[in-house]
């Protein structure tokens, strides 16, 4: 996997003041960490936003990802907070851990940032040799839904939030292309930066493609890996997923 | 299989007088029967449509269908036509002929009867099993675009044709709703027919479920059952797919 898809990672700490908040997996994957005996592997964590709880609540984690710069802001704030995480810098479909687990997860759809056949199964076959047989992998990735598909490509308002530092106001646009060939939608972020007046000030623009699997192709990809789908859910308080679900959360075991 | 998706040919005659004037695959498979000796196997051949002119241009036929009433009406055209194509009922995923070619197609978007992914795999092992090694299985299967699945699920006005027997005037509906979670489309065809003063008389509807299949989803299905895909088109005059097709059209050759 080459790194040419990370144009939103850039910045740690404003994918934090972005995303720490949202954090629905937390009561979801406590219950497997409670199940199952050992350290715990967090695959593409990124600053740590699920990593980070789970270690307060007792468990071993082993948190990996591709990206430095996510590490290293993880690494500060694990460190802040006296937690024994073991952050590690490492292409998770090349991943070598030399050790084996009953649990690793993936969340905040990374998966669909392994963006072919072909990444998907070095991610899946990364995930199956450092799992202990029975051992299980939940992930979830977004419902490839017509409505998630068709989604608009001209300029559409997302989000507004301020800005900590500087106290500006800052909205948030996307627009969307998607590629019915290769499943990927390019997706553009747009941020609007207004000052305390109203004024806008900035502009930046980011671009990220992601990669949709539809569920019979999931199944396929996950038995040829060596997966059973123990469950799959539309949300972390495992709803049963449904025709109009806007995510799929997959809980497998490792059968082979 | 069972046979609880094939309510669409139960009246033989009424298909071929919706469908025979439609044949654009002939070229296209007469280029590819050229290039490979010996007898041609048409899967899911119905009444002939295809298979009657490509033995019409010299080539030796095995026409296979499920279903009795349209095998029938085939056979009863080649006979017509003092035409040898051997006719043979079969269910086309558990496939035994006890011989092999080096040329099997599937046309009229037949592939879409398969509807789970077990069908599609026990389909594609039995043309495998009746392939040469280097042989050439030919489909099409219809493009899932947004578009596509997004089909209103209110009536809408599909075609109008004269019946040859009654002169009546039938106007052709369909309604459809698809089912993102098993990637199927259901089809009702509401057919109305008007007599010579344009009065409704009668209305007859049928149903059908087609399973679509993504792009990605069929390299990893035909992979993983023994073909390379040689070529993807999005038509019988080898226009090169494209984003926004309305079918995909797999040239596929058995390499294991």
């Amino acid at each position: 996997m080459t790194l040419n898809n990370f144009e939103e990672y850039e910045d740690p700490i404003l994918y934090d003041q972005e995303n720490e908040t949202y954090m629905p997996e937390i009561p979801f994957l406590l219950k497997w960490a409670f199940k199952k005996q050992g350290f715990i592997i967090d695959l593409a964590c990124g600053t740590g936003r699920v990593t980070i709880p789970l270690a307060e609540n007792g468990h071993r984690l082993i948190g990996v990802d591709i990206h430095k710069g996510m590490l290293d802001e993880a690494r500060k704030k694990s460190g802040q907070l006296d937690l024994q995480i073991e952050w590690i810098e490492q292409d998770c479909t090349k991943l070598n851990l030399n050790a084996k687990s009953n649990l690793i997860y993936s969340v905040g759809n990374s998966f669909q940032h392994f963006l072919t056949n072909e990444a998907q199964d070095e991610l899946l076959s990364s995930v199956n040799n450092h799992l202990e047989m029975g051992g299980v992998f939940i992930f979830g990735t977004r419902f490839p839904s017509v409505e998630e598909l068709l989604q608009p490509p001209t300029e559409e308002y997302w989000k507004t939030y301020t800005d900590r530092e500087t106290q500006h106001t800052v909205d948030v646009f996307t627009i969307s292309e998607y590629d019915s060939l290769d499943q990927i939608q390019h997706y553009t972020t747009i941020r609007k930066y207004k000052n305390q007046d109203g004024n806008l000030i900035d502009e930046k623009s980011t671009n990220i493609r992601l990669r949709y699997v539809f569920p019979k192709e999931m199944e396929r990809l996950l038995n040829a890996q060596g997966f059973e789908i123990l469950h799959l859910y539309k949300d972390w308080k495992e709803t049963p997923v449904t025709n109009d679900s806007y995510e799929m959360i997959y809980v497998c075991k490792k059968i082979r």
